[in-house]
């Protein structure tokens, strides 16, 4: 059984578009903010430690894929449901299921890989198999 | 054939995030421009006007999916590639091509429903279908 | 004696900047947030309920202005402390203070005025004089 | 005399608010993309290509300073005039003049520092003086 681990926003005047609404790319952020809190809650340091100790960046994406059902307005709360769907080798796939309250606002998977800086030129990532110790914390 | 509009992006420094490059909720956020400027370009009017005259408040985001393949950074200039894939009763697939030149940077699609506001509930939104003088600009 | 309203904010990966600390100007973005929550929590509606019993649209910035102390990062919960310094006939002054617990980040103020869409073309707005039921809520 | 530059933006529909206006922050954010396209034009290398030579890693805000004439909204274009108002020994002033054509949005200035990472942290930044080489560039 996969660990759901849940983040919450309030949705700001300046997330909302002219149409009143959440700008949708809006939820994208914070599907990764909610991602990136599953895994600080997981008990993996922040890229910024976790780059000195294990050259690791962080976990650019690969892949996106949303599903909007209902929109959502500024001073509403809104709850980032988040799990891991599944382990690839070099790639995790979360899922993030946006709620506010008991209303699904949107439903969404992310493709990630796990990256270093490319050892020939640290401009650029190379994605690495993910760790034992990495999916263990996460599982 | 589909007609295709490009548009194009200047990335700023605060388009991008720890890592250096291009947060990838922006790359999204430029779709939407160029999806509304796709509209633009074949003469449809900018919602603001289209809501008085036809009651039409946008084209609101159902489903969007994206793959990215090569990221970007500040300093670059992007082109999205944005056509029509697809004619639903009532929904639109546009898909966009960002590239930096002749790289491919991202593609994705978006799936959106053209919308008034309900006419029971000033609040919300309802889909209608695609008129097809609104079709005949597009194609 | 001026009341004082905390907005707390979690700062993401995405607010952050290619040198690792928050963009500055989302500082501006949640100052703004508190703003708002200062009204709401004084028991003033939400503009888009405002708009439509009292034709109020909200409260246009006029200036700003903000002295930058110390960097903030990610994952970092940060406070803004929201006050009201002076009334204006038509202007509100606000003052925000964003802190780490005890570390002053920036400081910053917020000249607003109080505005209707203008009665001889709704696309502009109009200020009006502070009402005394607005005024008295928020002291 | 001061060199002035300018830097051009089109406003998107996500950069507007539910009052359908650009949110103010985003003109902070573009006087910010003008200040570095000023610098580049000026023939300064972008920061990361900066801080591997010269190890300086950007220029902090000190100090923002707006003032808000008129609205703007999506599909129009803004031209951003920069140019530098006075050079202290460690510290930049630059003004920013956004217009539309020939009508004033917005007025500020922005003070800046030009820092290297600071040698006893390096997840602090430290204040150089402005070298020789910086200033002739831009001047």
């Amino acid at each position: 059984m996969s660990k759901t681990v849940i983040y919450e926003v309030e949705v700001m005047f300046s997330d909302c578009d002219p149409a009143g609404i959440v700008f949708f790319a809006n939820f994208s952020k914070w599907m990764d903010a909610s991602s990136l809190n599953f895994f600080v809650q997981c008990g993996i340091p922040p890229w910024r430690e976790l780059v000195k100790t294990e050259g690791i960046i962080g976990t650019p994406l690969l892949e996106i894929h949303t599903k909007f059902s209902v929109s959502a307005t500024y001073g509403e709360r809104l709850q980032i449901h988040t799990s891991i769907e599944e382990w690839g080798r070099k790639t995790i796939l979360q899922r993030h299921i946006i709620k506010r309250g008991d209303t699904l606002i949107c439903n969404g998977t992310e493709r990630r890989a796990l990256c270093i800086k490319h050892p020939d030129d640290p401009d650029r990532f190379k994605a690495i198999e993910i760790p034992d110790w990495f999916k263990q914390r996460c599982t």
